[in-house]
């Protein structure tokens, strides 16, 4: 086991490529993190969701506190073992989806009370108590409770959210167990205004937090004013901390997102697409329900490594979504993730090699010349 | 490419092993075939089949006539090219799943008039087209259209859909394309009457069909019966012929008809059952839901070589299928399927080595222990 670290091994431009260790390994940035919200990729094997090329994976607190319950999956050995991946894990704090999922919820100084959307049990999820659940689940990376508030935002709204979440980052540190390997992340918040997102940043990086998040984007403000926020809020964080963009998103958010410095992602797109039926691909977006891929022995890439991707053919997928048969969320889950992570690792090499810009104008124009044919 | 064949490689008792050669490989018998009714074995990469053990897989030609369709399907390559299974398939000929899945079904000499569950569209399906689909799809074992009347019949209704079944059994075969390393079954049926199923098996004897196949069991006549039906229908068989029980049925089931010469099996209950939460082991059936397994860290069976039954706990299972995760289904389907496979192994084995008889009293003593601790 070792510390906490990370490094920058590379830059160009604003793009950077590093390495994020912990006790459970390394996770090569930038990085998208698959989203296994119940403690389960949906429909992936975890043994598959690691030959995709994921490092790391992101667990959802407020589900995992209702079901099976922190102290139960402590009890079972932890997280890494309870789901069979023993590598590395982030998990939220599970501020944002007590707030989109509980019912009654209710905010105070002191945290969010709320009623179970699973069984209706009451429960109190405050700064201190989200790091005790993210200890007991023994997550790698452990997110302070804060408050997203969706766009748009009023300032006072965003104001009084920020404020408040930049207390609940000085007792979630205080309560953060630490753990050798661990690392913390405070949540810059602020909306799009940069005042508001400058007082955040400015404070959270006086805390020292092992890790930078920029929450309350991907929330209803299009992608246009995201990268704007973007633009003004990443040059107050720290070179020698990983920065981590949440919530993100489209192939072509996380690029332009790299470009301008962020290290980490995670979303539910590739995942949420699969089951329903959608595929990435180095070519763009293909919706495998469509009848134009009835009788295309074509396979989604056969230049991609996946077999999900490069052994089916659409047709076949197309069949499968028809009918309704486990197999078509099963191979397009696959496919969507290991896409994601070739364009990560795309991302790393060219980071590497200098030619970040270069291939930023090649993967748009292939997505923009895909679109015209794809179904 | 080779001949269809039929060796006996060892016998014990009425207990048989032998190896069944097609076009796409070897099955080892006493085997049992996964349902893949859709063109896919529900909730299983083709792969995991594989890896499970099994040789061989059934496709419903009912269910692929109608969705995708037996000439889009021989358009994209086949049944095996189509599914990503290169190995054996066996095809039903469609007219036990018509009688129970279609509408406004009418059966006359010709064959069988219905209406499409899928799209209400209408349909015949006769002893020739049955088998010009099974060519289409391009299985290696093509089943004759017969008619399977459910237990208790009437001695005039069993009488009558036999007769019937003989003369579809001739037209049938008149009409398989024979290709080379194909094979034709015939299917002896008769329900519980010991002349009736004489007069079908004698008639299907001389007709020389390459494998005979015992159809209307399992279809609510209990297992004493079934074994009774088998005790004196088996006899009437030739010894150079393998035998195929259809859709039969648990592990018990299984052993108790290999113990009197059966060579082949389908049944979906091992992925059926899996798919709700089921598991099938060495020790008996569990039923994942039941919260007794909720905090259980041991694994379906620890000595199994399957990843789904050796590296997941109940704990997690039970989680699973309370969070209705697809990972349930996946998990649980993989290993009931190597659960029957290894099954089928043992048996095999045991027929080797002469000791199927002690091999049985082993299993069922086991089956009968796991009991009175199964959740």
């Amino acid at each position: 086991m070792s510390g906490f670290s990370f490094k920058l091994l590379a830059s160009d431009g604003a793009a950077r490529r590093g390495e994020i260790g912990t006790a459970h390994g390394t996770v090569r940035t930038p990085a998208f993190m698959p989203v296994g919200t119940q403690g389960t990729v949906k429909a992936m094997f975890p043994g598959d969701v690691r030959a995709a090329g994921a490092d790391i994976l992101l667990g959802n607190t407020y589900h995992l506190m209702l079901r099976p319950g922190a102290e139960r999956v402590a009890r079972l050995g932890g997280l890494h073992a309870f789901m069979n991946w023993p590598h590395p894990i982030l998990t939220d704090s599970g501020g944002f989806q007590v707030m989109s999922l509980a019912r009654l919820r209710k905010i105070s100084e002191e945290g969010v009370a709320f009623q179970s959307h699973v069984d209706g049990s009451k429960h109190l999820l405050t700064p201190e108590r989200a790091m005790e659940i993210q200890g007991l689940l023994g997550s790698d990376i452990q997110m302070q409770l804060d408050e997203c508030v969706a766009a748009p935002a009023t300032f006072e709204d965003a104001e009084r959210a920020m404020y408040l979440s930049l207390r609940w980052a000085a007792r979630s540190q205080a309560a953060f167990s630490n753990r050798e390997g661990q690392g913390a992340f405070g949540i810059v918040q602020g909306s799009t205004y940069e005042e508001l997102r400058t007082i955040s940043a400015n404070t959270l990086v006086d805390m020292d937090f092992h890790g930078m998040a920029i929450g309350g984007l991907a929330v209803g403000e299009g992608q246009q004013e995201m990268l704007r926020v973007l633009d003004f809020t990443l040059p107050l964080l720290p070179r020698d901390k990983p920065r981590y963009l949440m919530g993100v998103g489209t192939p072509e958010d996380i690029l332009e997102s790299v470009a301008r410095g962020i290290d980490m992602f995670d979303c539910v797109m590739p995942t949420r697409a699969g089951r329903h039926g959608n595929a990435y691909t180095r070519h763009g977006k293909l919706n495998l329900r469509n009848a134009v891929h009835a009788e295309d022995p074509r396979p989604l890439d056969e230049e991609s490594t996946c077999p999900a991707a490069n052994a089916y053919s659409r047709a076949y997928l197309h069949h499968l979504f028809k009918a309704g048969e486990h197999l078509g969320p099963m191979l397009l889950t696959f496919a969507n993730v290991a896409y994601y992570q070739d364009l990560m690792a795309g991302m790393r090499d060219a980071i590497s090699h200098g030619r970040f810009a270069a291939f930023r104008q090649e993967t748009l124009a292939r997505w923009a010349q895909g679109a015209g044919n794809a179904g």
